[in-house]
């Protein structure tokens, strides 16, 4: 009760309601403990507020917010002081409470309260991709044992429920590949250099003024946060455990005005994509800026969503594109798998990752856009072809931008591999003959 | 068994893992009862044989195709003969096939036999949008009544699970506006027009020589198939019945290849949409093609793909794009339906039509595209002008491409409804100053 006499439901506005379907038996309980009340944590506070009755209108579950932890004590919450508490015990503990719903992030401590809430018999509901890419064999083997459900559908693209898309919708199809925009913050990054004209360094400043980017932007413009993702739809998708040493990882820090209005003028967009690719038992697996052309399906997803396209036997392609993160869309991903917990107390995505194999790596091949800061000196074209052609670097498109006795040469390739362009960098860039570094970027097909 | 003394389930290669997950007690049976072996019939039985090991492994559920009712005698057919049957009843009565899948789509016999086998204690699945359409309401309730589960999700757009992402991945938001492309043959026929620079006739003919339009194309090219899966998702989605009066409906059969040029200039695609969007408790219900900026996320949605985007109060706007038809998209749709009610036997979807109310109408408003043919004389397009300054339609682009004396004057509009629209090109008809009939498109923003 708070200082009025009023019970946290009726604060909710689940009063009337509650009591009628009570009655007549109609509704399944979902009575949640939170882990955190920051920006999801809100979120679900806000859904409760506005949606509940509805919510229980159209899917019969009758939600509860019972308590939620803190770390800081003080602060101004969303909830009525008597529910935040900073012991996460009288969580795990309460038998009023079915499901706890982890919405710290972080490593430590949300896997052990994960682990904990499943062994205190509590189904869990959580939006931690870092805690699932680096340990998730371990929780889902902890679920598995305890016979409680584990809900991880925010945890990918926020409000996209593309984790029920691949284990539910498409359960009959074999996915051979998987692309994807996957991190919100990259995104909007190049599209605001695209559509503002900005450099890298302004429009991750205009993010972080728009709160589309951390103060430490590391995780999302290195292509952690992405990667983190594949790794879990991998997982998901090809019953492969994957770790950050598997994956082919490049962030979009090294992108300039240059590169955006190269690829426009040959029909690209710039965007931070994620692929997941298997040939046999080998995956593709990487994280990288790369040139979509205009007309791919990918080209049309800007500023912070996502998308994902799936490849299925049967389906063909498929895409998802919504808003991959902020409050109220990862809340409405979260939420439904409380829902969905709540109707099927027995159902789970059947992960069983003992049979999970290690990656196999395949090296993807496609064609490459090249960029070679250069001083204005004659010979240079013929030396940077000269050199792509001795790695079998076939070139479609050269272009030489200069202003001053300064700029660049780029480049569009044949298909090739990283590894022949890698190689073939390093001996140009060991030849003394570039201003700065290269930068070489996919083209998406 | 068949002559060679082999069981049905050996035939399907599901034998050795069937009688190993017996053993172990692990899978969930679901032994399917087919109305139907046609399209969607065949694509069922070919994901059956390809990847039911893989589904098991995945899902738990072992699939097993027990029998098929067929119209037909003679024909040749994807199943043993023993297990091909004229006689209905067969499938009803059987207590060896635990769910009937409706595959063979018209109103009757298809809506007598999904009653009839929810009567009889069946669940059931079904691909028929024109039988939900129809008779959705008494359909589901006798699925309510009977306590049987009815899956639907093969009903919309095929293999994309969209049904799924309103009922469940989108459970915790308030749905304002769904817009969508939702028939594969009119967004083919409009693509080639677009692509190869066809006359609708042309590009029929080519859809029907690729299957992708039936000898007689009304349901898809005047609307009625798009119709029947707004009215659909707009009892799933704001619990209102609608009936194919309640909808403005229009084909794709008076689009010229003018009208795609003209559009293209002005950076617009074509496409045939379909619209369901709520203002308080009124709603906007309408088929009809319509110009969509090259940029919106629909623009690229092409060929027999469909889309459908959706906006939620808490996931902002959320694009699903995918095949909307076909044999093995739409099986894939039918079989994710399968799954999730053998792995949740008492869940489904919450739908209670008696609470449906009835259409209360909202005229949308939106700017226009309007093409005018004429003969060549002076003060035609004042007087046109003038008339639709009369009903208040401001004049944005107006566009006159004359050949010899006749042609066409294109104009596009400001903001302004249908009724103003209508009222003013039945005044312009009348005058008796147009060489045919005036088109008007609405444009999509």
């Amino acid at each position: 009760m708070d200082r009025a006499g009023r019970s946290p439901c009726s604060l909710l506005g689940l009063d009337t309601l509650s009591r009628g379907a009570r009655i007549f038996g109609m509704s399944k309980p979902a009575r949640l403990g939170l882990l955190g009340l920051g920006t999801v944590g809100s979120g679900l506070v806000e859904i409760v507020r506005k949606n509940a009755a509805s919510i229980e209108k159209r899917s019969g579950v009758r939600l509860e917010i019972v308590r939620a932890l803190v770390k800081s004590p003080g602060k101004a919450r969303p909830l009525p002081l008597e529910q935040v508490v900073l012991d996460a015990e009288s969580i795990f503990n309460d038998p009023g409470i079915d499901i706890v719903v982890e919405v710290m992030g972080g490593i430590e401590p949300a896997k052990g309260y994960i682990l904990r809430a499943l062994e205190a018999g509590k189904s869990v509901v959580t939006a931690n991709k870092a805690v699932l890419a680096a340990h998730g064999a371990e929780i889902f083997q902890k679920a598995k044992d305890t016979g409680k459900q584990l809900g991880f559908e925010a945890s990918v693209c926020g409000g996209i429920p593309i984790i029920r898309a691949l284990s539910s919708g498409m359960i009959a199809n074999e996915v051979d590949e998987l692309v994807g925009i996957l991190n919100g913050t990259s995104n909007y990054i190049l599209t605001r250099m695209y559509k503002d004209k900005l450099s890298f360094e302004e429009a991750l400043r205009l993010a972080q003024v728009n709160g589309l980017a951390e103060a430490d932007p590391t995780f999302d413009v290195e292509g952690i946060d992405a990667a983190h993702k594949l790794i879990v739809l991998t997982e998901l998708t090809f019953q492969t455990k994957a770790t950050l040493d598997d994956l082919e990882r490049e962030g979009i820090t090294q992108i300039e005005p240059v590169d955006i209005k190269v690829a426009d003028e040959f029909g690209f967009v710039i965007k931070p994509v994620a692929v997941a690719r298997r040939q046999g038992d080998a995956l593709d697996l990487r994280v990288h800026p790369a040139l979509v052309p205009f007309e791919h399906p990918l080209g049309p997803v800007s500023d912070e969503f996502n998308a994902v396209m799936v490849k299925g036997d049967a389906t063909g392609e498929m895409i998802f594109h919504g808003k991959g993160a902020g409050s109220l869309p990862t809340a409405s991903a979260v939420m439904s798998d409380i829902i969905e917990i709540a109707r099927n107390p027995s159902s789970g995505v059947m992960w069983n990752p003992t049979k999970s194999r290690r990656v196999n790596h395949l090296e993807g091949r496609s064609r490459y856009y090249l960029r070679f800061p250069i001083h204005d000196r004659s010979g240079l074209i013929g030396k940077i072809a000269t050199v792509l052609g001795n790695y079998g670097i076939s070139i479609t498109h050269a272009l030489a931008r200069l202003n001053n006795g300064t700029g660049n040469v780029m480049i569009v390739t044949h298909e090739t591999s990283e590894t022949e362009v890698c190689r073939a960098l390093a001996e140009i860039t060991a030849a003394g003959v570039l201003s700065g570094e290269p930068l070489s970027l996919r083209i998406l097909e």
